[in-house]
């Protein structure tokens, strides 16, 4: 059984599209159970929307709520009592192995790296988004929990998203690449060439393919992509809002056509699965690796069914054991980052 | 009279869409004239192609030719004769007022840089982008001319894609947004921070909105975004292969629709529109400003009309005195810029 601590209070659509993202998770997924942290009343009142749902389901209580815009750590250490809090504290004391949230990311981040500490050899948490625009799923790492990376930072995300693409996303052998300005070897950052020569001095058994352009993401180059959290944030957002007014001219174009409108209705399903394709947020959530426990941020617009799909991903995070194949890694490049420290 | 030197053998498609885009331009553009730098056998073919069209067209003969994956340095020092570094030569001897090129970036950057000098009071040319998505001009700089990037030369990236906006893109009171990973002041890496605060310092007339993510180049929340050269080539990167992967994941869900294939015919048009607004390399080229001379960066894959929707970006430039312009604000700033070296 695998018991999932949801932050019910996080998101632009709270409680409602948490709660119900949960009731279909519970409906779908076996073997697992659900704490829905936050205002008692307003969860239940969700709850009860939803018919005799409550099978699985419980409800912790959690006065406060940090929002979307708040500074992290202050709204942390003002709001003790807030559902993001709460729920890392379940599975601090061990009541549940996942928490699941779309609220304040930064908030999800740092509640997570102060209370749950780190596995055993990961120096800082990064969070691994996956992009789907070609079927297959490309990992980037991180984007946008640590922008202050160390070469051995980056080398260890690779080994964490790599076992991740693995062992969740069903990626046999996953090729990494580290984002850079050029693929020539000498090309770009400091940063960048010191952890490629990581990669080189490595053991075998990581498939490094080296310096990768942003180009990448979108044309199946690779399966992992690397990058400090200043730059991985900054793919994610242009990424985001490309996509989005992508479609926005679409629709724009579309309808000065002739029959536009009309014909717009015939594709209404095509568009629907073309907007699921390249939007990344609906399409579940990102876990912060590295962290001594499962944690998945959502987007802050999750709707019931990208929630659903992070549990999803919580839930084989656990049953995987990806956080104890991640210290076993991690034990046996040690020595390595000894070295270059 | 304007004289543009056109590297005639830079780009996917050269010397053919080169040549094409050129006698284009010469048709649409008023009191410009154009040196074709390049292979003048190659050159001579293409143009006889086009019918009698030479007027105010001349070929400068160019023995070498840079390929798009040479290393830049390397390939400029052992091809003295390249076509790019030709074209630089005829601005640098007077002889023409801007270069325009489709070829290997890191040459024409290099080229312009060592041989043209920057303009006074400016430190590092940099390379401006104009992304197009909501019809309004979203300039981005630096896209990847300089990685190792100072506060300073973020500022000065701020003015000079500012006046560029103004005087060739239209745009009357260009905003200037730095990028960063949130919007709040205290966000983000030191370069990003030091960069504000000299917008915060410097004298009114710029009108500096403050840190701005990802997504702002394609919501209108600004005119001019500013980053350093590896961050900036990333977006364009990321920007790019997105819209591509876009276009293809659309067709595939458009064909699998019942009768698809017939109505895409229809919507024909549609779909180029479509494609024109959100690939920026339609649109023409990048101007690399800061250098003592006019310098347009067009992508390798440019056709004839990318390239003039380039040169007469570059004749506007030239027409507006933008470098004249350029200098008098940098002298403006120098005091400040001398306080923080």
């Amino acid at each position: 059984m695998v018991t999932l601590a949801v932050d019910a209070m996080g998101g632009d659509d709270a409680p409602r599209e948490i709660v119900k993202g949960t009731v279909d998770a519970a409906g779908q997924l076996a073997d697992t159970q659900y704490l829905l942290v936050g205002r008692e009343a307003a969860i239940d009142a969700e709850l009860s929307q939803l018919g005799p749902v409550r099978d699985r389901i419980a409800i912790v209580d959690a006065p406060d709520v940090i929002a979307m815009d708040e500074v992290p750590v202050e709204a942390l250490k003002r709001k003790r009592g807030s559902s993001i809090a709460r729920a890392v504290g379940l599975v601090r004391q061990g009541k549940a192995q996942a928490i699941v949230s779309a609220g304040n990311t930064g908030a999800a981040v740092a509640a997570s790296y102060m209370t749950l500490g780190t596995l055993k050899g990961i120096r800082r948490p990064g969070i691994a988004a996956a992009f789907y625009v070609k079927e297959h799923p490309v990992v980037v790492m991180d984007v946008g929990a640590n922008i202050h990376c160390k070469p051995a930072d980056l080398f260890l995300y690779g080994i964490m998203a790599s076992l991740y693409a693995q062992e969740v996303l069903g990626v046999r052998t996953p090729r990494i690449g580290i984002l850079n300005i050029g693929e020539e070897e000498k090309k770009g950052i400091a940063l960048v060439r010191e952890t490629a020569d990581l990669f080189q001095r490595a053991e075998p058994g990581l498939d490094f393919v080296g310096n990768v352009e942003g180009d990448a993401i979108f044309r199946g180059l690779c399966d992992v992509i690397i990058c400090d959290g200043f730059v991985g944030n900054i793919v994610l957002k242009v990424s985001e809002g490309l996509a989005e007014n992508v479609l926005h001219v679409f629709m724009e174009e579309f309808a000065k056509c002739s029959g536009g409108g009309a014909a717009l209705d015939t594709f209404r399903e095509t568009l629907d699965r073309f907007r699921w394709r390249i939007d990344y947020a609906e399409q579940g959530g990102a876990p912060l690796l590295g962290v001594n426990g499962v944690c998945i941020i959502c987007h802050g617009r999750s709707h019931a069914r990208a929630m659903t799909n992070a549990m999803r991903c919580a839930v084989r995070m656990v049953q995987k054991n990806l956080n104890h194949k991640i210290e076993a890694l991690a034990a046996r490049v040690t020595p390595l980052l000894a070295e270059v420290d």
